[in-house]
């Protein structure tokens, strides 16, 4: 048996869960929040009830120290050394990685050299890890990577059509996020479909403030909405997604703007923020549709369209679907938006929801299609951090 | 009888045809080209035979100039008094006009203002349309919008997730292009299956060196995929449609690329010539993909991806497509990638394809599924021009 610590570094935030391996038992889960901003929080479920402590976290050294600090406070572990390992999520591995790696000098020089294509999250995740070594010297680290699943699409879907020496010598391309997730999700869809995941397509519609929708066809990743950065795809929280350039150097142009500050706001003042002009958290969204704001309605309507366009197109690219499932903080708990979406999907895919069953399935693994349902609709919770073990322990030899 | 002229200015090309109306006989057609260089092209089809003239042709003016002599030169008309009206294509109606117009003041003062949002454009409309006024004072003008189709969008289709304001105050919203062709090809391809346009749903692909999508439901555009100016949607010849913006601004932060310059790349380095670093001309890709040229092959693999996904998303859209149409240069003459576009979306849709009939087929008017197919596919050559001159006969009630 091992103690085994997953760790899900964000630009501000640091989640974490620490498991006993192989049982996949949680001993105890928790994040940081607001890394860097003047009021942190920092909070641990302990035998199920939340403990927060709101303080300034400084950076990610300081939340690692934190979270080990509160390890052995709430007595989760009587030492230290009762851990043996950690697994990192790693946002961007580039072309180098299409599996999760034991990390030695080699592989945290890539990740370094890889920071300039995800310069909020990979100089994060070296900090974490880096902290980590100070503090326990002798345990095995792995890194799994958010790009690494989507490894196995083929040219014609990640090449974009840009001067070729953009992908030669810029290192420009597709490169997918959220790929633990999307992998977990539909590894489990075809579980829960009875199915061997070589003999299905299934479409995974990982939807949180960051969201992203992948093709899985037998178990690989065909085709993924988010590109070069977690900026592409469909319409986010506060991200536009892929859209027309000739907007970009036409506000530009008109406003003088830089392409630094053109990135802050497709990056944080667009999507659901941009078009609302309310807020870029789904739920905020939400209430203000049910007092009838048309801002509100319209930024559902654009973020169904688009949801809808993109499974579309997967289905498609992949001949026909079998499955579609939805995760992530919106997939799982918006049962409205979930609703308008598979909706508008009904007659195209011959889908037969149940309807009463969607809206009241909220962060739980379900079937919501009927039996008679061309293709089959799941919630699926993700559980990156699972995976995350799972490969840590698998690489490590535990 | 009358004979109308119809009108269709690119940036720096004149394309005209003359018009018996109503019996839609055509009396000469023909092209000014590479207006405003040093060796300009000017030629005109009489008899069935080609005139080509080689002399710089300075800006538009001269241009209609050139037309306007030409036509009683080879005795097309013998006084330019025979001719009644002139129709002109335009660029960009904005969201002004829904639909085709006679022209007055008012309706000038709105082009001129939509300049910004078409500036090679809309400015050689106006310089032929008042090079008309005159040459031949007496006749009346109609406009017909390459957008006015698109019209019929709902904002879901036509809002990005960009800040609002920019829809409000900067007029940033989709648009589309090739508005005239869409309408015409819908509406041919309802007339070839025998049916009215009401019940159909029609996919019309409309893919020349510009190329976009459109989804025709009841004969009305519900979705395409040109977007605030024509760089957006599928990848081009030298466009790359719609991206991941997050390279713009990647790109452009690291090589100091001021925002006209990476227009310039994006409407003219990209694309199909981006890809292969061969020619934005897709008949030089075909030649070198038969040379077994891998760049080559790439690009017609990601053109085919990006071609299907969108026809994807409106089939999803639109809950299912009833036909598919090709038009435009690409569409109409380039077999070999449409036989590949099809490949791709046969089992989706559940096609049929007489490839051998494909295969042989340019330019002319020809169902190319079988009979079983559940969708039918055609490829229809579209006719600008003769749209053109049906509007301005109708409007001006010749």
């Amino acid at each position: 048996m091992s103690k085994v610590i997953s760790v899900n570094a964000g630009s501000s935030s640091l989640k974490f869960q620490l498991f006993n391996m192989p049982e996949e038992e949680v001993l105890t889960s928790g994040v940081a929040e607001r890394i860097g901003l003047d009021e942190g929080i920092f909070t641990i479920k302990v035998n199920g009830e939340k403990h927060t402590q709101n303080l300034p976290i400084k950076d990610h050294k300081v939340a690692v120290e934190l979270l080990l600090e509160a390890l052995v406070k709430y007595h989760i572990v009587e030492s230290l050394d009762e851990i043996s390992a950690a697994g990192h999520r790693i946002v961007q591995g580039g072309a180098y990685f299409d599996q999760s790696v034991k990390v030695d000098g080699d592989v945290v020089a890539k990740v370094e050299e890889l920071a300039p294509l995800a310069p909020l999250h990979n100089p994060a995740h070296l900090i974490c890890y880096r902290a980590f070594c100070e503090a326990l010297p002798k345990i095995g680290h792995v890194f799994v990577f958010d790009t690494a699943f989507h490894q196995t699409m083929t040219p014609e879907s990640y090449i974009f059509p840009v001067p070729y020496e953009w992908y030669t010598e810029d290192k420009v391309r597709r490169y997918g996020a959220h790929g633990t997730s999307h992998q977990y999700v539909s590894q489990r869809t075809a579980q829960l479909m009875g199915k061997d995941i070589a003999d299905t397509r299934i479409i995974t519609c990982h939807l949180g403030n960051g969201a992203s929708i992948t093709a899985v066809k037998g178990g690989k990743c065909v085709n993924t909405s988010m590109g070069f950065t977690p900026l592409g795809g469909i319409m986010m929280g506060g991200r536009c997604g892929d859209i027309d350039p000739s907007i970009i150097c036409h506000i530009m142009d008109k406003k003088g703007i830089s392409p630094k500050e053109m990135d802050t706001i497709l990056n944080k003042k667009s999507g659901m923020l941009g078009v609302s002009g309310i807020s870029s958290d789904a739920r905020d969204i939400e209430d203000a549709v049910h007092q009838g704001n048309e801002r509100a309605i319209l930024t559902q309507a654009v973020y169904v369209n688009r949801v809808i366009n993109v499974v579309g197109g997967y289905v498609m690219q992949m001949g026909g679907v079998d499955a579609i499932a939805f995760t992530a903080g919106l997939g799982e708990n918006d049962t409205h938006l979930r609703h308008q979406i598979l909706e508008k999907m009904e007659e195209c895919l011959g889908l037969s929801i149940n309807y009463e069953l969607n809206d009241k399935t909220r962060g739980k693994e379900v079937c919501i299609s009927n039996p008679e349902s061309k293709v089959q609709v799941y919630v699926v919770p993700t559980n990156e951090e699972l995976v995350i073990a799972r490969d840590t322990v698998r690489l490590l030899g535990l």
